[in-house]
């Protein structure tokens, strides 16, 4: 098992547990020779779905945990009572080294708070942001913090920045990756006090390639390749990102079954159509890593399908081949 | 002239000054038997402009001011050196009662804060929010601060919530208009220090319809008719609004340029997919109010046509007809 890159995954974790988390395992081990996945949750439910399915039986293997943590539950809470749940029970073979990572679409509450309270954050690491990737013209940028903890200080924006340059670099394969930091303006002197405090900061801040403010505007038309901002700001710009391509793309096709013409035109674009819309699918990229912790944890969307959890059962490979937790312990880290 | 809206248009303000600008001002006042305009600026410019137009002269009255403020230009310093700039000059013309509203495409900044220090606040408004209303699912929803006062506070955010729901009921009709605060999840224990100081007195506030947090992704899909937040919040979701619609509108517009079929049926969806993105198009409600002054004062963007200046003159009607002012001083106004 030396080159496997084993992934506990959550099989208890989101709206279409536990059969498209089983399908979506199943997907990601019969597609890639080296991944190996635990399935963690309730045996009685997991076994029974996963025989559907033909795959190499030795690349998962199930690991049972009795209880299940919901979505509504105090996350903190949550993490301390059920330590038998399928979050506590996977991050803790992280911590202890048996899965390399550990993949769930449950609550990204309990995920964030146990990377950080079971895992542990890498020494000198002042807080784990979570970092998706969101679509733009020109491909993809990396949206540092869309985590759960607000009120960030500007040292710890300083860290996204870092971060973020090294996952964009390691993992998306970018060199020298811009960064910019979310503002009402372009011009320096602009902002709320938060961002007038880390701007100097970031420009005087070595290993990055910082290039200012970034308007939210310019976030989809891929002003930077890495967009700092603390997680309420984040927050807010992906889902705000999700809702106005879902009510877009609602009415244009609510628009093309109004009338007989543009009926028959719908037929001769769909697939178009089908193909510009997938460019503005963030599924396609797999979850979103929580940096900076001693292992790896990706959370992918709660809603997430056998795609999106295949997709981000994949990309652990390229996280732990680019060793990026070294190359952050080696940059940020303290002894 | 008892009837009569008197709007002070700022001729040289925005992107596409003065043509557009004049050219929206005559629309506004041969569709309107009740608009009286003046147009502030240079006299040498506006006037061979105007020239070109047929309206009723008696509505259009040149109002000359030398200088012009930049967009680029620190606005505070702006306002108080420039004292014969067109926005500085149309600014008093409403603060002497010569004009009831202020229509602006030039430099935010220097509306904003022109509005507060000449214009002036009612007494009682701790901060005057600027509140565009932006397209929804269901019709449009006030985005209230959008602002250049960045880090508001608690009792900011109530004010903005009752001047927004007066606005809602007054000028758009829209009867006990639901309120909600824009957060990253919809649980009351949820959000930044900020957000969770006000939430419960939103909770208690009276006169307003508190239905409690919004995600952003519900935004679009018009989840309350008053949003309310911070501005730095407001900014990052009005601009995202913009950069979302324009850099997927392009994605599909050259989608469906790709193949010889698919370029045959853009041809036969082309009316319906212009109409649905007309509904997603924020210029048809005109400009933005800074509420709470003492005089009304829009801003439309800085990029606006004819079409969205005459927009923003007419709004100015409703907005003196239902005498917005006065029941915003009645209601949160101290003496």
């Amino acid at each position: 098992m030396q080159d496997m890159v084993r992934v506990a995954v959550d099989a208890m974790g989101g709206d279409n547990a536990p059969d498209e988390i089983i399908k979506g395992t199943v997907e990601a081990v019969n597609s890639q020779q080296n991944i190996f996945c635990y399935l963690v949750g309730k045996k009685e439910v997991i076994e029974p779905c996963l025989q559907a399915y033909s795959y190499p039986k030795e690349r998962i293997e199930v690991v049972h945990a009795s209880e299940k943590i919901e979505t509504a539950e105090p996350p903190v809470n949550a993490i301390r009572k059920k330590k038998d749940s399928s979050i506590v029970v996977a991050l803790k073979m992280v911590k202890e080294g048996k899965a390399d990572a550990f993949v769930s679409a449950g609550s990204s509450g309990a995920v964030l708070v146990g990377g950080q309270v079971i895992v542990g954050k890498i020494k000198g690491i002042e807080r784990a942001p979570l970092a998706p990737l969101i679509p733009t013209e020109k491909g993809m940028s990396l949206l540092i913090d869309c985590g759960a903890n607000v009120d960030a200080r500007a040292s710890h924006l300083v860290q996204f920045a870092q971060m973020g340059t090294i996952y964009m670099e390691g993992v998306m394969g970018i060199s020298n990756p811009t960064v910019a930091i979310v503002n009402i303006g372009t011009e320096e002197e602009k902002g709320n006090a938060l961002v007038k405090e880390t701007f100097p900061l970031l420009k005087e801040c070595d290993g990055i390639n910082f290039v200012g403010n970034i308007e939210a505007r310019e976030i989809p038309h891929g002003g930077a390749d890495v967009i700092v901002c603390e997680a309420f700001t984040g927050n807010v710009i992906l889902k705000l990102y999700e809702g106005i391509g879902s009510v877009m793309l609602g009415a244009i096709k609510k628009g093309l079954m109004a009338t007989l013409k543009s009926k028959i035109g719908a037929l001769l674009i769909k697939s178009s159509l089908k193909s510009t819309m997938k460019q503005f699918d963030a599924s396609q990229y797999g979850g979103a890593p929580l940096l900076g912790l001693k292992g790896l944890v990706v959370k992918t969307h709660g809603s997430s399908k056998a795609k999106e959890v295949k997709n981000s059962i994949i990309q652990c490979q390229t996280f732990k081949a680019q060793d990026i937790n070294a190359k952050i312990k080696e940059q940020l880290g303290k002894e």
